[in-house]
């Protein structure tokens, strides 16, 4: 393998890496917040870099995007008030708009620069942006939610980067506690989860503290992500009351088009493998 | 990355890589048919690798040993005579041993050196070789297929290499022919096919191959394959007639551990994403 032409992301806890080959590097800046390259390859498009891990392709990142979406909005009884914190490239602000029963959807994402290289370099994924139901605002998360109302926001998808540098806050015990105070009685948080084979202790460590804050129903759900470590990445559900709502009726009759999720692909993801159940004693 | 320590395959028809960081390699051969190397990984336990391909490691052949069998032992009513093609690691034979009403086991993989060196290096895959249901025959898969009686097995699994190199012949019209041949009325075949996202031509014509053999029912899992290209992968299911017949009450009350593997990921596996059902046209 030529390193050269290659753009590589390590995962050292596991001693896997994966690569993807690059045909050109098209953009690199530091941001006040973390370091951003674009990449084009060979077979998987436009690639996006955070401090030298991978955020994203123009190939794969409808799983990601799809999956962060559809299961929640599906899952909640009325969802009419969103929030995304982080979700700066704009892919998940675009599936949550397609739920028409949607009536406002805030992102706050602390970096602009990463919403204005994706209007740049991944322009599908922002053609929702100038909805009037999205408002983006390009500030501190974790202030957002500590200074928000009480019951003022139904879903909030926490679309982040790893719990390292600016995102650490984001999987803290003091920050669920802040979100479950501004959801409403029926609301729910849903926040990408690492990946079930090299993770499980954040996996596990993030479970306990979004319990601890008040959430007494977790519901981790599973999905193919080619280009994380391990190509298996997972998200958590969690609300103060049951998350048994799953509206399968509206979810089949979808009028919207989706690429990987479907109502079948919804109800997969929650199932459990053995070894995630007996870690977290999940009966 | 220091290209000396890892091990990488390349999937240049994707333009990705897969690495493991490697301490030493262990053992290198050519056989016959194809050349065989055992490392010992940093993360991942020991990896055998044919040709080039990475075939199992340690940590992570759960996930397709037990997708390559419980699944189809759990939808045959009534399994007691099961041929594995290939699968010389002996991981899907220790799997397929669980199952107390199995009654006989032939393994028919065509080079011996695959299951030598897997005693040797994966001696917990080589656990139940012992067995006295079970029977390891090395010579040709295809040959052994063409010249069976028929209506002599109840379950055939085809847990080979891709279709380049000695396994070609195992995704042909012709040899899915000899095993509709051989196949009881209730009998199902279970062939490992490809990567979903890297790989679907192939999908599409291995499908295409066994519904023109005589498979009218045709059924294709989804399972995590974290040292597979894209780590994704899949194994199609076809039967002459329905595939409706989940012994789920079994598969709930199995008698035997696993580690991905339950009744709930079995069924979760059936779930076809949405590019799928549109490219095989399923509705």
């Amino acid at each position: 393998m030529d390193n050269a032409s290659w753009f590589t992301e390590v995962a050292s806890e596991a001693g896997s890496a994966f690569s993807l080959k690059v045909s050109k590097k098209l953009h690199q800046e530091q941001t006040p917040f973390q370091k951003i390259e674009i990449y084009q390859t060979e077979g998987f498009g436009n690639l996006m870099v955070i401090d030298g891990f991978i955020m994203l392709s123009t190939r794969e990142n409808f799983f990601y995007h799809e999956m962060m979406s559809h299961p929640v909005l599906f899952t909640h009884p009325d969802p009419k008030i969103i929030w995304i914190i982080g979700g700066g490239d704009c892919g998940t602000l675009r599936e949550v708009l397609k739920h028409q029963q949607v009536q406002k959807v805030i992102q706050i994402d602390i970096d602009e620069r990463v919403t204005r290289l994706a209007e740049q370099y991944f322009p599908e994924l922002c053609q929702s942006n100038d909805d009037p139901r999205a408002e983006l605002k390009f500030i501190d998360g974790i202030e957002w939610v500590k200074q928000a109302e009480p019951n003022s926001v139904d879903i909030i998808i926490v679309d982040s980067t790893d719990p390292i540098g600016p995102a650490k806050g984001l999987f803290s015990k003091d920050f669920y506690r802040d979100c479950c105070h501004c959801l409403t009685e029926q609301g729910i948080i849903i926040q990408q989860s690492e990946s079930p084979l090299f993770h499980m202790t954040i996996l596990g460590d993030m479970r306990k503290a979004m319990w601890e804050a008040g959430f007494a129903n977790l519901q981790t759900l599973f999905f193919p992500q080619c280009v994380y470590p391990s190509g298996w990445w997972s998200a958590t559900m969690a609300s103060k009351n049951e998350l048994k709502t799953f509206r399968k009726n509206d979810s089949d009759n979808k009028k919207f088009s989706t690429n990987y999720y479907n109502s079948e692909i919804h109800q997969a993801a929650l199932a459990q493998p053995e070894f995630f159940k007996k870690a977290m004693q999940i009966s």
